[in-house]
């Protein structure tokens, strides 16, 4: 036996287009994109990934690369992976494919990041009505801790995590999918509430040939014309796990996903250096190449056993997780409440979207007091270890969701105060001299630095 | 100088109905209801409060009680306490109200609490489609943990909070509440994409004189109609905190209210000695009589300086809070995920509320298979210390909303696990004795626990 | 079925002396102090205690009372309470008590405690010779904070425990603790490496009728004149439990004590609001009376089945314990650190206690640059939650020890800070603009509170 | 500005030996040990290091490696670093040198390490009288996780940090060192009170020419032969930080060193993948190869500013340091307490390293009832993450340790259970169906598994 080092599966080649790697990448859910590599049950094996855009997104102070994207390419994603057990027999559908995180990070020599939001006209994000335009800040990693020129002030150590997951659908899967997006895409502006203050975001993205890549199937071919028009987007979570965005899925994590193709066919990219609960503003983590180490596990017949679906399929469930036992310790949360009374005044039936996008906004509102534009904040907020809580869901007609923020990541207290002397007793300083008689008359000097 | 003993401001007899109390309890936010004591800034005081119903609810077997309570009766709150600053002067509209939770628990002789789902005819609850009857059960405490002989095999430390905490509304805030909730009990029905599966539950619950408590306004009197036909339901969370339902606002928390009438008039209720984020089966965490020490202090001119309006008036502003230090140590959850497709298989545009609805329903199928029936998961998801988490609410269509439960609070695992042997070298056990060849010819057993 | 209120099987009353209590304490450990209780597994009950000195010490600015305080007579505990299993059976010598503490802390109305120096003359402390006079602060309590008017600046959540825990000693273990301690205190002098520093503190405190108060036994008859001469002091822990002062045996803790007479006759008391690691200045945890309520269980036989004798006869046992889930959380800690090497210089053999002390005196001229005096610091680093670590113990010739304090319990910066404009990419702020170039011409302001 | 790439400037090569490296390592502590690379502030530099030894140790199945270990050879250390401001002036005598870890952790390709005891005539450890022989563990590392076919059924996340992290001394302290650890050498047997249990590991270990390795300085040279008569060794930790094995010293922590010498001469090494307090097996850790990503930082006078001498001349110091926000999270923790009663039935005056030893020996004890022989827990308590606690270090004549051990590092429950059925609430099942009496008439199922 020998030191525990990683099998390479994946490896990418970072001064390499996504469609020039060794292993190509692919960037749409399809059964038929062949595996690039294989594991076994029990191996121990490394993933490599780009960013979630190729590579698109520079290093420097302009947005322009931001705003000019074409959003048909992403997300290039690693793999497939076929998935066997221990003698070689493949997880097979109904199964379900454990996948554990042993290790992650940024690849080397590629420390750093981004957070984007997207123009209106492009893509948007959550708040795209107050933060029409395409804004970029750029994260540098020292270690386990990010700092970034463009909003100063800030250092957090990320809770690092591949924003997607997943194993490949099943064509009747696929189809599931895509007539329900369809549906939404068609009939949403009708029938959405939200669709005044939204409209220029995409409904949904169906499957379209333009950006598409496609794995080991060459681009012109009849099949990739096929897979092309029916490959669904990576951009929503959906039944095989994906963009699932699960800022705490780090180091130790266990995700149990359903196969519904032979070898599972396991994806998986959209590193994320860190991310806030939402991911707000859309490209809205911190992007970054980076690596996986994983160890994979079948459970046969576990999606029986384990998941019930949730519509009208036995295809319609979702996977489960179990999050790693590692996360930065902060003491102090300043919390921000929303509730579902949009900027208008209007009420909202018990919507908890409606009640987010408040807590959100009035953390920005507050913390730009502190020094920083909205929109500072705003990326901020997408990418820092803050937590997103649905609080009430019940008492109609407001839902109330609020937004916590670690004090610690600042290098300022951003805490109210009140300008006056406070009170209470903590903080009365009598102006003579505080001590307790001691025998040995040695005076206990009170503290000055409290005086002031 | 004595021993810091809080002042009791506001006591209560469990024995007597809440308007039988010697301080009368209110159960509506209106201007006009008259402060019942008066606090200076830096004072330590203790509200004692009724249970949410005022005592309807017993300790027995039977739901009965649930199914025909009256909604029109609660919240009782305790209050309202007027509060001034160190030189007398009272709180003004447009101040900051700091109030800190020092300590917080149950009643003594009074140690127990339930949870409860109403009838779908009678305020139903977040899945009241899927479980339409009234339920109960009964907790008891024993200290910080509580127990259930009705869903037995869970034991967890609570983290106790008051579930309603807020500040008077002014007049204009009051008229501005009772607008918008009005327009969406009229039109709702027609423009809520929710209205098919929620339609037995109200949408708003408007001013009504029926069940209504005014606290030192005598019943019958003009006056007392006048503000019957006025003062705001207490169900909703709203710009006066208010029914905010943060699971983690106990013990050394700070909340600062906006104070809209003079002299504040903080008032609070509806103590749970725990809840899950969402709060689900609506009469869903612990809920119990309790106490509050309190300690207050007044920021002059803080909603200017701190908060920003959210919407067309300056009224449209939310509290702030601090959550407190301590909080249960969990190192293991599981975590159940939903993405916005509903159960019919419909997709819904990023709406977290029909994500959040999935996740908690896949968290009841899960936990169904060790042994409960569906209904206890249900209650014990609404009060045991679960997070309701928004992951991801960009990435269209699908809103990702998560539910994270501590495995520790179960007698059993409840992790998904492997029936074969499992693999990896952590649990492959050679049937050899595995030993490192010792110098002393000292034999190193093996683990004989382990290999079976 | 009703709430589950502890029984009160311990009462006491503190305006009445320990022995006017209605259920007389006791300051020895004996086998024939008879129980004043008795309580069956699975029920839930509540012992109150008075504070260690049984009310000699005073809130009060006068250290008075410390410098003449008679140590003979503690520490006055309640009990002891004999234990059955459910059918009435007692405990028997050979089993294990498993104690779980499922609540405790003050007594409503005596919300404060103190923490003391004793004279080097009478009683001393860790640091007797670095501080030999008596010195005391009080400290009260505000729900879970402590703070104080003598060492201010400082707030804290208290880790509230029982300094002293367990079971009656059987005659044969007695005899063992009577013989061991008569050989150091009558050989101590000469064998100890540490005597010339620590010359005037008792090397060890031996039976003496002197102060003895011995429960339901009367003083003056033969019983109580012979029991007196034998019954141990209370003051170290021993195989018994007794005085382990484990500053985290709190809230959800479980304690596995030895049996070693029927009915185990459990005592308990020594309360500490909040207690640093090492009790440091002996009088040195928030000394306060208090509370407990527990629940007891048996495991019969369970001496021999957990515990190993470690030494020459079976009942050379220690305890086990569980720490509960509750703590609160500092994520920042200042940690110091000492080596074996004493004030002189001279080099220890692995000596852990030097280390310590060294530690702690580095800790304490550490703090005295902000405001403090050494006495100050000394008394807040035996009382508020800092954790003393023995980090190596094995490198010779140096034990190193380290004591480590949350930053957050003061209200000023305690870090080290460099003077000068600091480096690193995080805190440079170049005098020009930060920005991005935002495709909208949105300016990113930069932080002003950073560019001073 | 480009990604943030930490600056190599101490690399290794795990194929040649600690003299054949291209930038030399050493294994002593002096003042004239040339630096081999120089940094300056708020730089990101890495520094490579081989494990302790300098790969001695292989990863095989016998522990001949260990029994015949020349220890004159340890530590391999790598540097000296010299330390400039921005300005290129460097550290002087009297400042502190702030140095932050970034990151750490193994060498990519050499994933594993061991835990190893001494033989008695070599070296020893904690409790080398009870376990005489050498005896080794390899570990294998997955990720975060660490595992041991050795010691099976354990897994556990690493706390990764140096042992050994310090400055060069100035010889005025080298002079001090060597003089007081001779002094222990050569009179420590008369005056030492464990010398009879522990007779057989040295007391110190004094300069000496044998094993010696000089950096840049080449052997056989006057120079050589000089210094190496005089440098120190690198076993204990002292004034100028060393070995001092803080297990919590990993990534984020920032420690804060006295300058001794003109560049501060920063040196480190004995990387440990994990230890526990104490490491009590003396090779106890769990010993790799590694690297660190360092930042420095000069605060100047720091020394005088911050830190106090605790002896005769203004150089016994010790270091400061601040540990990070990264740590596994641990719920439940078994704790073993051991008093200062030796194994003989001796009482030794408040001594916590007889404490301590005690307390260790419990917990083998204890633990070698779940199926491990005493030496796989002996070499497990040294590199898990336990903790290691002076909890009273007053009560004469006791000092009270304790052993905390995380329970999640097993895969069996660990904790003292009754054979019985348990008593109390939440385990009582009555025979018949729990059940509260719904509306619906829905049943309540009763937990099948809780039944058993």
């Amino acid at each position: 036996m020998g030191p525990r080092t990683p099998t390479l599966v994946v490896p990418v080649d970072l001064k390499k287009k996504p469609w020039e790697q060794e292993l190509p990448l692919h960037n749409r859910w399809h059964p038929q994109i062949p595996p690039v590599a294989e594991v076994k049950a029990g191996e121990f094996f490394r993933i490599e990934m780009v960013d979630w855009t190729g590579g698109v997104i520079s290093d420097n102070d302009s947005a322009s690369d931001i705003k000019f994207i074409d959003l048909s390419t992403v997300h290039y994603l690693s793999g497939p992976i076929k998935v066997s057990d221990v003698d070689g027999i493949p997880a097979k559908p109904g199964d379900l494919l454990s996948v554990e995180i042993c290790n992650l990070g940024p690849l080397p020599g590629d420390e750093w990041g981004y957070t984007a939001t997207f123009d209106r006209e492009n893509g948007g994000g959550f708040l795209t009505d107050h933060f029409p335009s395409a804004t970029k800040a750029i994260w540098y990693f020292e270690g386990i801790y990010a700092y970034s020129t463009h909003i100063p002030g800030v250092r957090f150590p990320g809770l690092t995590h591949p924003g997607i997951i997943g194993t490949a659908p099943s064509k009747e899967l696929l189809d599931i999918w895509n007539e329900r997006e369809s549906e939404v895409q068609e009939n949403g502006l009708k029938s959405l509430k939200l669709c005044e203050v939204l409209h220029s975001r995409p409904l949904a993205n169906l499957p379209s040939p333009k950006g598409c890549l496609l794995g080991k199937i060459d681009k012109g071919t009849p099949e990739w014309e096929r897979i092309a028009k029916e490959a669904a987007r990576t951009i929503p979570g959906r039944e095989n796990g994906g963009n699932c965005d699960i800022k705490n899925l780090s180091k130790g994590s266990k995700i149990y996903l359903p196969v519904f193709v032979e070898g599972a066919n396991l994806s998986t990219g959209d590193m994320h250096f860190s991310q806030g609960d939402g991911e707000v503003s859309f490209c809205g983590a911190i992007e970054m190449s980076g690596f996986l180490e994983l160890k994979c596990d079948i459970i046969r017949g576990g999606m029986k056993e384990y998941l019930t679906p949730m519509g009208p399929t036995p295809l319609h469930v979702n996977p489960i997780f179990e999050i790693g036992p590692i996360e930065p310790r902060f003491s102090e949360w300043l919390v921000f409440e929303g509730i579902s009374v949009d900027e208008s005044g209007r009420q909202h039936y018990l919507d908890a979207s409606v009640a987010y996008k408040r807590a959100v906004l009035n953390a920005i509102d507050y913390l730009s007091k502190f020094g920083y534009s909205k929109e500072q904040v705003y990326l901020l907020l997408s990418c820092c270890p803050c937590e997103g809580r649905i609080s009430g869901i019940v008492d109609s007609p407001n839902a109330v969701a609020t937004l916590a923020i670690p004090t610690a990541i600042f290098d300022q207290d951003i805490r109210p105060k009140s300008r006056r002397i406070p009170v209470g007793p903590r903080l009365v300083r009598k102006p003579d001299v505080l001590k307790c008689t001691y025998d040995g008359n040695l005076p206990i000097t009170r503290n000055p630095a409290a005086s002031t």
